[in-house]
């Protein structure tokens, strides 16, 4: 099935504990395309500069990525976003924010866009997310949608507006204690899906994530690694992993998002081996095939033993 | 198969954000006890005031628990600690301390328990770990060890002496990170796994434990609950259902170390729930099943729908 991401497209320029990167190609939306890609076939929605690189977009379209409904703005710059991550890589400084085109990002959906069954809406402005949703002509099997907490603190109530229409949230740990003023994320979640969302998903970093629909509720790890060398970007793998999968298998059952959350969590984990796509370009179907059986080896236990 | 359990049998009062406790029994061989009777025939090793009530021993007697190993001093008084958690409930503040019988605590291993073959050290004076160790004519199939930070600070070389002997450790992420002066924890399982234990268990509460072994880890889920009550005994009651699994089974597979560690953790989930050993008093061999069958829905996924 065909998959639909909207998102930024970006330059960053981070510095780790490990060392730091010139001005290089991010945004959520370019790591979910380059994520997602492995699985399903990709429809953009963004909006860059005409200092973004061509290579860039020529490098994911030869991936299957289709770029109809990206906005390149000759005269205008990309969104650029700088940040300094602290020694326990869990928490990070902002540097910098030139929202430049993303400041009157208006997207607009290609006719040739209107079947895709699955909506992945990576974190931005709530108003942008929601008139993606709005112009679909029939409602997609699954909508996903990433934010953070920057716009819980600025405009919450348009955020429960977005939140309300879609079917998959995801958020970290700490946004989800913010969003439902609960400090139990099993009472969180509880308070969060009864906004609209059928599922949650909670992110953890280094502790894995949680998936919580109905009564239910599944925990998926994450690897541990030795070295997390840029975790910018893992969320937004994290969401391309989880859709990409739903979208290649077509099911959305419970069942298969714990595999989807797996899948994520394993292109995770590669991403944040190098820095920023680095690794994700990098990676083949066997690299991937290898690390899903490593979360096997991870989590699988023997219950008939007790 | 048999297992000795050494540790404290104490008092505890308790102050968490839902409540407080009278001066109730606690101590680590207490719940340790509590919990792997569910499981095998306990040895217990340990050492009371004449305060301390008989009731709670004629209760363990009849699950099996032998008090062969049990020094009574009639005119002291047992352990005594005070404790008050943060909101958080992951972290807490010591009250009070007094060691009352523990300060001069030199077990003695009766003849009948010589032929135990599993042993579990519980938190205690490192000295007096290793000193049952050592009055064990033969080397047990399995010895583990839980320990904590206060130990690292005040006789780190005495506790390093005692890890060299042990086959698991046990500790939680923050004391992994301070015992291998490393913050990545895949790095300091090495470092640790090579000052003798085969196997190092890091417990990390409401985030799970992960188990390591030569190259090889398994990452274990908390459930995720809506309240914890008590965290009091959680990570005693986790190293006896572990043990108590591995000595009922006996085997010491690494494939059936993870069974044991989610054995451990269910009951764990269980603790936390009342205060002190009250809810693990309550507990059948049904509510046991019930409650791995629910870790079996939370980890487990299917990778063939990759």
């Amino acid at each position: 099935m065909s998959l639909i991401v909207v998102g930024s497209m970006a330059f960053d320029a981070i510095e780790t504990p490990f060392g730091k990167s010139d001005k290089i190609v991010g945004g959520a939306a370019t790591y979910i395309a380059w994520c997602a890609s492995n699985f399903c076939k990709v429809n953009q929605i963004s909006v860059v500069g005409g200092d973004f690189p061509q290579t860039e977009l020529d490098a994911l379209s030869a991936r299957g990525v289709s770029f109809e409904g990206l906005q390149i703005k000759k005269d205008e710059k990309s969104f650029f976003w700088s940040g300094k991550y602290h020694l326990d890589m869990n928490s990070r400084d902002t540097l910098v924010t030139e929202l430049n085109v993303l400041a009157n990002f208006t997207p607009v959906v290609p006719e040739s866009y209107q079947d895709c069954e699955f909506l992945m809406l990576g974190n931005l402005d709530p108003n942008v997310q929601r008139s993606v949703i709005e112009q679909l002509k029939t409602k997609p099997k699954l909508i996903v949608l990433d934010t953070m907490n920057f716009w819980m603190d600025i405009m919450l109530d348009e955020l429960k507006k977005t939140i309300s229409m879609v079917d998959v949230l995801m958020v970290n740990d700490s946004e989800a204690r913010q969003l439902s003023g609960d400090y139990s994320l099993v009472r969180a979640a509880k308070k969060i899906m009864a906004m609209g969302p059928k599922y949650l998903i909670i992110k953890k970093g280094e502790h894995g994530a949680l998936l919580f629909h109905e009564n239910n509720v599944f925990y998926a790890p994450a690897l541990p690694l030795e070295e997390v060398f840029d975790p910018t970007g893992a969320g937004d793998t994290f969401a391309g992993g989880f859709i990409g999968h739903l979208a290649k298998t077509n099911d959305i059952s419970f069942e298969n998002m714990k595999t989807a959350i797996i899948v994520g969590s394993a292109m995770a984990s590669y991403c944040v081996e190098k820095f920023g796509t680095e690794r994700l370009r990098e990676i083949s179907q066997n690299d991937i095939k290898e690390r899903l059986n490593q979360f096997v080896q991870l989590s699988n236990f023997d219950i008939a033993l007790v």
